[in-house]
């Protein structure tokens, strides 16, 4: 498409003023930056981005992010004007209020053509590295013919000052991810004020610094932005970052360039002086038609690319595998069930970071769309299983990622992944760092992607490293985010398990919460009991007087503890309940048959988890007795710290018993 | 001290000898970076650090921060060979066992010496750069007499790929902090591997864009490493960087240069290797005499220069101003409580952000010590107040800090002030990002540091910015870190309570959950009712039939409720708890008064929180009710969210009468 500058300028003005008008109308929201990247946006949209606004999933279109997710109303202007179905005007008078998908910030599950929810800034920016890298593994493996794509993102100062803006662009840079270009929309500009106020980096060294190519434009130029834009397209051995000088809230004359226009609504004296600067002399929402037509006319490059691409792809040998992966369909389970079937004959007594390693010796051979990974502790997370061979710059082929000491940085691209779709990525950490890469996950659970975080040393029991490595509150603050499977599996049986659900839920994001240490296979029958979330794992065998519910490490300690009760005469079920989630689930009758109603004088509920307690009442009850760790951990070889802390047989049966007696 | 090299050498080949020993005795541990950073050590200790063994808290001794905290043993080392009364040689011994101060990672409340915990990688690096701040800042109000110190750091490759690496260093650049000096041991190796596999960045040109000097050394030539060190030191204006190259597990023949040396033992024969290799003939943890001595003799010139200081602070000016702010001793809070009492005849509906400004335009005055600051979020966190003026480099005795859109940066960089001593840093940021700074809070509770969070926005109630910024399970979750007190107020009352409550707890942080949303005052009688963490703040007028527990903006909504059951003749108590933590250490007998045992037929109990419910059975019972939100939000006017998600009168009292039925 080569529309001159005196037909591309009104098309950023249509986005100028649905920006300045749809925030007064919710009188909320960000006006300064949709004004400030209305020009580098148009000849994005017009010029450079490959997409097609009927068909919005198309696999090979261009991925655009929108890092600086708080300017939503320059995406919902792009879609509408270019004509995608959602939003309408409608849509997007509604701006900000319940039930419009135009939602303050940006968000993936309510609107096609936004690939990812932005917000919590420097994420979008890590996603679309993810993105990115997804694009050159599916290109190695299904070829140009059907897999060749850009990512194009627009971030802020924002996303650049956020500590993951620096795990990001070291991958792209490292990756050397020439398709990915990042738009930064250079205002001078934060909340507080100048950017004075806060850094003085140099960011084009930087970026440099760190692999990338680096060109700059006036942004309010378009000869300049074509430019810049064109160039960092024909670089293709390193991601680019074109730099956009822009004036924040361009076209609001008396506020522009300054913080005022980032967060509120101009008002309507400053609208009407922006009108006038404009030359925009239309009512709110309204667009004229010549307008209208050159933003419709955008999409048509696309469309025909769109249609050639379909042509190629019929017929194409690798179709069908291509479409199954890009559909998220798992290919058939059959011999991974097998698999994993036949473990229950054994008695193998392996920490369940092992056991996941060897279920994923099992899944990837058969599963060719995972891709995992580990933050640099590969060896300690087994993370690295079935033959596959590292992702590098010189063979994307590749399905091992070495994300360096990079967790938020690591889950945020995995996230990209899952959503720009084909692959099914994991990636190890240690579970304490889920508190580095906590809102990562949380945007895996809020964006329904696939992602299954590894997280080993899940207690302590990984002993000697002490408190700064031993997760208190981890697993139960895990539990906390909406949309999230948390798993703790008790041994090798659940963690094969836990490994299959994970794998076929195709929305909800997965942590499975693994052990340093070995542990005793507890199940040797039972088909996929993990399913369920808990279920009884031995029932009493005298009278029933109490019920000890376990995850994890601490199933074969409840074991023990039924056994201990038990020769006192105390009847006593186990529980072990891998995920509370899954439980949750289960219909009033099952529940009420593994946690019956009854009085703790009846029958005690006991919880037993070396984490923290709060939250256990839901299934011990107030008054029942919650065995956990309330307290920082400490430096010692594990044994001595579960005896330390009480978590032997010894210490809880003395509890429980006079817990019966009062 | 001109300790001439070859008796450096030997002193380095103490550190070794005892790290790898120690590793051995403990079966685990980590004694690559030690050895590798042996001679770098040394050559700091013996000929830079400013330090008094037998005065650790002496207030103007450089602080020494290793953010590589898995080398732990280097610091050991340091502490016992240089004469610290701990740790002593059987504590080395004791290495990673139960009781022992030398923990797997260094911790600060074990070892004095040990400035900060460190192990979660980067944020020792982001710690100092907040004591370098608070160096600057102390000096700029009491002067180089009394305050005049450095700030060292041993950082590695992981600490330096963090993303929170970016976000300290910016910071340090910004502000100029030429006494901050970091030795980056770059040896080249990650767990993983050689760095190859994940990076390939430019790191002393990042450091450079960032705005600071960087020197580079050969870290095992002496004569190298001093020069370095001195031209870092003699840059004032700038921070330095010193990129030592050293071979990782220097020493040890056939391990050193690979990651096998990282965090196993070496093992008993490469050991022996090592010892042959070193030229080292004694058995473990038996240093000569002569060896001793020159270590002994590296602390002679920090005890002269603390003599000389103690002249200098006895008869100054202010030397009991100075001493009772290093000691963490408040002033008198008098002035500030009457303050605080007079509101209670008011009735001021304002958002508990809006309240937080209010009480800090009583307290800061009075107060000398805070500063406070947002992660670019003045004007929403409302943070500044009590006319503090901005701490730059042009002027470090400003109290007020732009931090930028840097939350994990600023929160570790509280952690080091705190540590510093001195200042009583208090920093903002919406709620949500509490995600995003969630170790660094950990630590912060770890450590026992005053450190205080001003998060605002903090429900739904926040409104139009929809699910990315709407905390759901963030208050819950920051209540099972251990040593944290969440204080989430209900009104302006309680929110200067609880102010005052985080300033006199000079060893817990604490999270202040504050509302974007006008509230009522509810409170016009009592003293400090919030130092119990709960009360009752209604009784019932009929026969009590349901005790409402609510916290922060649905406390108002608790006792609506409460009077539209009184209405129907049910009686119900209201219950305001600003922190679960502190209603927990209250006696028994306080607590059964509020929450009487009695079934949930006799007396409902009912939590009313716009949040995650899981964890509020412990207060409700299991068979209670939980009004809460177990799902993301969405983008709609606070009002309207409210109204969907059942927080209203009309929705709950049905759910009530239903309960009582059953």
């Amino acid at each position: 498409m080569s529309l001159d500058p005196s037909r591309l300028a009104p098309m950023a003005d249509a986005i100028r003023a649905l920006s300045m008008d749809a925030v007064q109308a919710a009188n909320s929201g960000h006006p300064g930056m949709p004004m400030g990247m209305a020009d580098v946006a148009t000849v994005l949209w017009s010029k450079f981005l490959k997409f097609d606004p009927s068909a919005p999933d198309w696999a090979d279109r261009d991925r655009f992010v929108l890092s600086a997710g708080h300017g939503s109303m320059l995406i919902y202007s792009l879609l509408h004007l270019s004509g995608y179905e959602r939003p309408t005007m409608d849509d997007i008078r509604n701006f900000r209020q319940l039930g419009s998908p135009c939602a303050g910030h940006p968000e993936n599950f309510l609107l096609d053509g936004v690939e990812c929810t932005t917000g919590p800034l420097g994420q979008g920016l890590a996603m679309a590295v993810g993105m990115a890298m997804a694009e050159r593994h599916l290109n190695a493996v299904f070829g140009d013919e059907l897999v060749d794509h850009r990512t194009w993102v627009i971030a802020g100062d924002g996303c650049l000052m956020e500590g993951i803006n620096h795990e990001a662009i070291g991958l792209a840079g490292h990756h050397g991810l020439g398709r990915l270009n990042v738009l930064f929309d250079s205002n001078a500009i934060t909340i507080d004020g100048s950017t004075d106020l806060s850094t003085c980096e140099d960011i084009p060294a930087r970026y440099r610094a760190t692999g990338w190519h680096v060109v700059e434009c006036d942004g309010h130029d378009f000869a300049e932005i074509e430019q810049a834009l064109a160039a960092a397209r024909d670089e293709t051995t390193k991601p680019s970052l074109v730099v956009c000088k822009t004036v924040i809230g361009k076209g609001a004359p008396n506020k522009q360039g300054t913080a005022a226009t980032h967060g509120a609504p101009l008002g309507d004296d400053e609208i009407a002086a922006a009108r006038e600067e404009l030359g925009w002399n239309h009512p709110p929402f309204e667009i004229p038609q010549d307008i209208r037509d050159d933003w419709r006319a955008t999409g048509e490059a696309g469309k025909s690319a769109h249609g050639e691409w379909k042509q190629r792809l019929s017929g194409h040998a690798m179709a069908n595998e291509f479409e199954r992966r890009m559909a998220g369909e798992l290919p058939d389970m059959g011999e991974i069930e097998k698999a994993f079937a036949a473990w229950l004959d054994d008695d193998q007594k392996v920490a369940t970071r092992k056991a996941s390693q060897m279920a994923l010796e099992v899944i990837n051979p058969l599963v060719p769309e995972t891709i995992g990974g580990s933050a640099d502790l590969t060896g300690s997370n087994n993370t690295k299983a079935g033959e596959i061979g590292p992702f590098t710059a010189d063979d994307y082929s590749g399905r091992y990622l070495y994300w360096g000491i990079r967790e938020f940085g690591m889950s945020a691209a995995m996230n990209g992944m899952a959503l720009h779709g084909g692959v099914i990525p994991y990636g190890g950490t240690f579970l304490i760092f889920s508190d580095y890469c906590r809102n990562a996950i949380r945007l895996s659970a809020l964006q329904q992607t696939r992602v299954i975080y590894v997280m080993t040393h899940d207690s302590i029991g990984l002993g000697e490293d002490g408190p700064t490595h031993q997760p208190i509150e981890q697993v139960m603050s895990l539990r906390l985010i909406p949309n999230l499977n948390v798993f703790r599996p008790a041994d090798v049986i659940e963690t094969a398990e836990c490994w299959q659900l994970a794998l076929q839920d195709k929305y909800t994001p997965s942590v499975l919460c693994l052990s340093r240490q070995g542990l005793p296979q507890v199940r040797h029958d039972g088909d996929m009991l993990s399913a369920k979330g808990a279920y009884r794992l031995k029932a009493a065998d005298a009278d029933r007087k109490v019920i000890l519910i376990a995850t994890g490490s601490e199933v074969a300690l409840a074991l023990d503890t039924a056994k201990a009760l038990e020769e006192k005469g105390v009847g006593a079920d186990v529980i072990s309940m891998p995920s509370m989630e899954l439980f949750e689930q289960q219909d009033e009758a099952y529940k009420a048959d593994l946690l019956p109603d009854a009085a703790p004088s009846e029958i005690l509920r006991v919880s037993i988890e070396a984490g923290a307690t709060l939250g256990w009442e839901r299934y011990t009850m107030a008054n029942g007795l919650q065995i956990g760790l309330d307290r920082f951990g400490a430096s010692a070889p594990a044994g001595d710290l579960f005896e330390k802390f009480g978590f032997t047989v010894d210490a809880i049966v003395p509890q429980i018993m006079n817990k019966l007696k009062a």
